[in-house]
């Protein structure tokens, strides 16, 4: 894997999650060969656009036969650093923090939720899924004890700024962001935003 | 505005409901005027990126002065078609659609949830927010009667698909898919998928 050696766009990085489910769903179907021309197809980016993203890591395709699905499959995990399960805390526990407890498409995709935090005394020692619910207060220090790195930010606009203050100074170094509002953390920190409404926005030009 | 002359990327529309985001946010902090540069330390996109995507649209920042955040917020809101409010029907009444059916934050973007349904017996005839939860049996009726072209999938995986089917019948033009899995639609049929994995995994890279 030459990735180490080259700066890769992160618009690039962006889309190999996309080409890592579209493989895995092949997989599931029992499928072992594809091509740039099927991944264009399920995923709306142009098939050239595929081989130019792919070929920043090196060679996986051949001429005439295409790409060997499980092979690459495992060099996107190993990319993308999903090889291995990443713990993540969550913080907050209402509908939305319910409904990411109980989702299951995190483990098979490298991912588990290890702790989950609220600031509400009516959750605090309530079970949701298989955790209880931890206060605020032992954010911080569970985060880093437990030597998590992830975490989800599931609380109203208004409270996640200072959310995610507690998770930068606990050591974290990636949040998915359901809030809507733009958070400001160090540089070396990574936002994902989760924003709905961008979503729907992406598609109402085209009505 | 000339965009309905040229054919302008999938990746570029992508992207204005972001620029739109990073302006309102200006807006509302009392700013007037902005630049492609504070747009990019913003957004984490190059300014000539930014400026390129713009100039699909027209002439919007002056060489020197700027761009003036509430005619460009004005003018992004018309072309993403969001200068009027979307009805949308929500399908699933659980965690994920109870989180949503309270999220404030559609209508000043907008979007308005119109109609919610949901298949559980338990949950039908119930009140979420302001809605009684309708029978999926009352779906493509009420869609077309309504005339909502735009729904979000808050339900399981293995029901995402025959619900879309549904919602096409009904005249749906545009999906916010929640469910961890690809839908197959129409080709006039947008999809937008909200993957929490696929944001995880683009930041794992990193770390």
């Amino acid at each position: 894997m030459s990735h180490s050696n080259r700066h890769v766009p992160a618009i690039v990085i962006g889309r190999l999650p996309l080409y890592l489910r579209a493989l895995t769903q092949l997989a599931a179907e029992g499928r072992r060969v594809t091509s740039s021309q099927e991944l264009s197809e399920k995923l709306g980016f142009s098939s050239a656009q595929i081989r130019k993203d792919l070929s920043y890591f090196g060679e996986f395709g051949k001429q005439g036969t295409g790409y060997e699905i499980e092979y690459l499959e495992r060099a996107l995990r190993e990319i993308l650093q999903v090889h291995h399960v990443w713990e993540m805390a969550l913080v907050g526990g209402g509908d939305l923090g319910r409904a990411l407890a109980n989702y299951n498409g995190f483990e098979a995709r490298g991912f588990r939720i290890a702790a989950i935090f609220d600031a509400d005394p009516q959750k605090i020692g309530t079970m949701l899924g298989a955790w209880k619910i931890q206060p605020m207060q032992e954010l911080r220090e569970t985060v880093r004890e437990k030597k998590i790195h992830l975490a989800i930010i599931a609380v109203p606009a208004t409270a996640a700024q200072q959310v995610a203050a507690e998770l930068v100074e606990g050591g974290i170094r990636a949040i998915l962001n359901y809030a809507p509002t733009t958070l400001s953390v160090p540089p070396k920190v990574k936002v994902f935003h989760i924003d709905p409404v961008a979503g729907l926005q992406s598609m109402t030009y085209y009505l």
